[in-house]
């Protein structure tokens, strides 16, 4: 929802040039409110606005932009005032931005940029989408390990405002080798002896990701340990750079819609959904839709096999919706509990076993409870007999598809897991298409032979 | 994956009961390494390992642990010097482990607690779950407005083992009352004029929490705003604790679960999956699949009401799963990105209309690409004459179905939002069962029409 508040205000502030009003508006909310409150003006609009604002302070008001009004900016404005935003943005947003700008535009930003931040964009895009590199920042609290304690308070109390954390301080050798951590709290509980060396107080156990680590894995660590920002080191154990906790909680959210999308079988979005061209979208959509097509005609093919069955007993037919989808919910149960469990880290591979055996469990307890509710819907059905054993078909194949349904589901995830896929590109929708040919040779067998059979009345 | 690496080791250490060597290892790691080193030892062994640390590291590596192995050391060791653990705890933390122990040994443990402790977890284990109350931590660092700059911080160096962050810094007046915000970065920043009142340096638009209000929505305000922590108000703004960012990635990772479940129709589950009894999960899947069977059920008696004209065209049978499940995928496709996109903040209802927009052209485009799939495919089998209007059933189905199915994806999910139900909910099973209904009345009008139809062939 736009909060449209401040919209009639500012535009009249816009109108008669009122400087004053329009910085104070900057300075006064937190960056984050400032930039909701832009949200209904134009890209236009809204940066004739920030202009006004201390460079620092509009800096961190873009940084609250929607990505596309932020790309908005940066093509159509004054390259000169949009090179000197971009210069003091963090290293690592300023990378995201950056990338997906028009390759004109990017070039001629780029050369306005001071050499060091140039040489830093550059670099940072080297780093392949998804890996650790890609997402930390190059601006880090680096101390020399032969500082005291009183030295390294007053060298952070210099550069502060250089960083984009101060909270965890890293120790380097003359070779920029990282050699320990320390944080702000541990160096202020140390101020009591001032003159030890920092070498003496740091932790040396850090806990690292290597540049070229997967950025999941990468923040699954920094959630398992609680970390506030984890450091990025290459294959000699020099510090590159640091991922932050902001960014953790980006990478979580982004890798949970990717397996939401992939469990749905779309193929993940890089941008959001109102971001994404129908194009596009009809492609990651599509490719799935027709490799899903495929088993749905096995289905058919299936079928087709025992079309003689289907003409003798035509009330057969009625029921197959009801059977490949208990097969394919179950199924997709199954296989959603896997895949979340695997890679929340709650199950490994090694838990295979035991899962086994608990979907074995569940698939006849679900099957049995579905079984019965078929064997009376059966029988709300004119054409079976309530006595006869054609009324058990229905139930009978029940009973087993939601067994299928929940051994595919939680194999073929752990075989994908296994085989060092994502397992969640055994997306449900697969699951389930497998089920439904599975689903209808069960169903048809059963039918068969039960009717078939010499008993059969 | 169980480390083993050190098991043997350790077995060792304790039958040779080496207090030395296993205070060395409960020191040399991080915490979390130590934890899982550990994963190995029987709940009762990683007791008698942890006991030889020092109580404060004990503490933090006890926080490591997986939940069912803290819950056993409460259960079944020495309730005093479980209770010394207890009572070191962090007050979040404490809340969450106390909560799921038995009544008669939480009972006991609460009466060995020191008074301060038990009350604030009595105050705590008051906030229903899923609320801002229930996971924000009580050890926060408030400090007096009328505090110096070095008054300040002296005040935090002398009590920073107390909090769990010190990161920001709360200023209150003598009634507790939030009054702004000051981060150690900027107090360190202002070091330079030691007497600066804080109160002069300190922001005062602070982003709070209501202890009333939903954790998915305080997780969702932290990130957009990139936090570190949130402080949680009562209706009188008085300051009642903290969230901090790690507990904000738990609820992120465990909103996102969630999600996941009840999009695959599973009752969120509150434990792992593992830990999750059979009995329980039994029940938060099969009332799901049982709800589901009566949609399925439905479409049998759709079906049914066209049971003459299966019995006459044999073949439309082999088909039913093929429409179904093509509109059930591109429902649930859309469904699942309307929803994430929801949750993520990407779309809002306002943009309901563009968000219809884009999945009508969506359900044309691959309802034509599904349709042009089908006329093929229809051509395998024998029983279509190729250039008889009988081969254009299914294509048209297709295509009106994958429309059927666009549009009811797009819709359900933004109606729940509306309704101010969890757009989740409206899960994908669901959605794919609404589509079988739909898909089967179209595909056997769509038969009458054009196979009653005097031209048909």
């Amino acid at each position: 929802m736009i909060n449209t508040l401040y919209l009639p205000e500012l535009r009249e502030m816009l109108a008669d040039g009122k400087a004053d009003g329009l910085r104070e508006f900057c300075h006064a909310l937190h960056p984050a409110r400032t930039a909701e409150f832009m949200e209904g003006l134009s890209a236009d609009e809204t940066w004739q606005v920030i202009l006004n604002a201390e460079l620092n302070e509009r800096v961190e008001i873009f940084g609250y932009f929607r990505q596309d009004k932020q790309q908005e900016i940066l093509s159509n404005q004054n390259r000169d005032e949009v090179a000197e935003l971009v210069a003091e943005l963090a290293p690592d947003d300023r990378a995201d931005i950056l990338q997906d700008l028009d390759p004109n535009v990017l070039d001629d930003l780029l050369g306005r940029l001071p050499t060091e931040e140039r040489r830093d964009y550059l670099r940072l895009s080297q780093y392949p989408e998804g890996t650790a590199g890609a997402v930390m920042t190059t601006e880090v609290a680096r101390l020399s390990a032969n500082l005291t304690t009183r030295e390294a308070l007053e060298e952070i109390t210099r550069q502060t405002e250089q960083y984009e954390t101060i909270y965890y301080l890293y120790v380097v050798d003359d070779d920029n080798h990282l050699l320990g951590l320390l944080s702000a709290r541990q160096l202020l509980a140390n101020m009591k002896t001032p003159e030890t060396k920092i070498s003496e107080i740091m932790e040396t156990d850090v806990v690292t990701s290597r540049v070229e680590d997967d950025q999941e894995d990468v923040a699954n660590l920094v959630a398992r340990m609680d970390l506030l920002a984890i450091p990025v080191v290459d294959q000699e154990y020099k510090m590159l750079g640091i991922i932050t906790h902001d960014d953790v909680i980006d990478v979580v959210r982004d890798e949970a819609t990717e397996d939401a999308h992939r469990i749905a079988a779309v193929d993940p979005l890089d941008e959001s959904y109102l971001n994404t061209n129908l194009a596009t979208l009809s492609w990651k959509r599509g490719m799935w839709l027709m490799i899903l097509f495929f088993f749905a005609l096995v289905t058919a093919i299936a079928l087709q096999q025992f079309e003689d069955k289907l003409e003798t007993w035509i009330w057969l037919g009625l029921f197959i919706p009801l059977v490949i989808s208990s097969g394919g919910n179950s199924g997709t149960q199954t296989a959603t509990l896997v895949i979340t469990a695997l890679s929340r880290g709650h199950i490994t591979l090694s838990d295979w076993f035991t899962i086994v055996k608990r979907e074995l469990v569940m698939g006849i307890v679900l099957g049995l409870v579905l079984g019965t509710m078929g064997y009376v819907s059966t029988l709300l059905f004119e054409d079976v007999d309530t006595f006869s054993s054609s009324a058990l078909v229905v139930p009978i194949t029940l009973v087993l598809v939601v067994m299928a349904g929940t051994m595919t589901g939680a194999t073929l995830p752990l075989l994908f897991e296994k085989l060092g896929l994502d397992p969640a590109m055994m997306s449900n929708p697969f699951v389930a298409g497998i089920i439904d040919i599975v689903g209808i040779v069960i169903y048809m067998n059963v039918a068969v032979w039960i009717m078939d059979s010499p008993a059969a009345g």
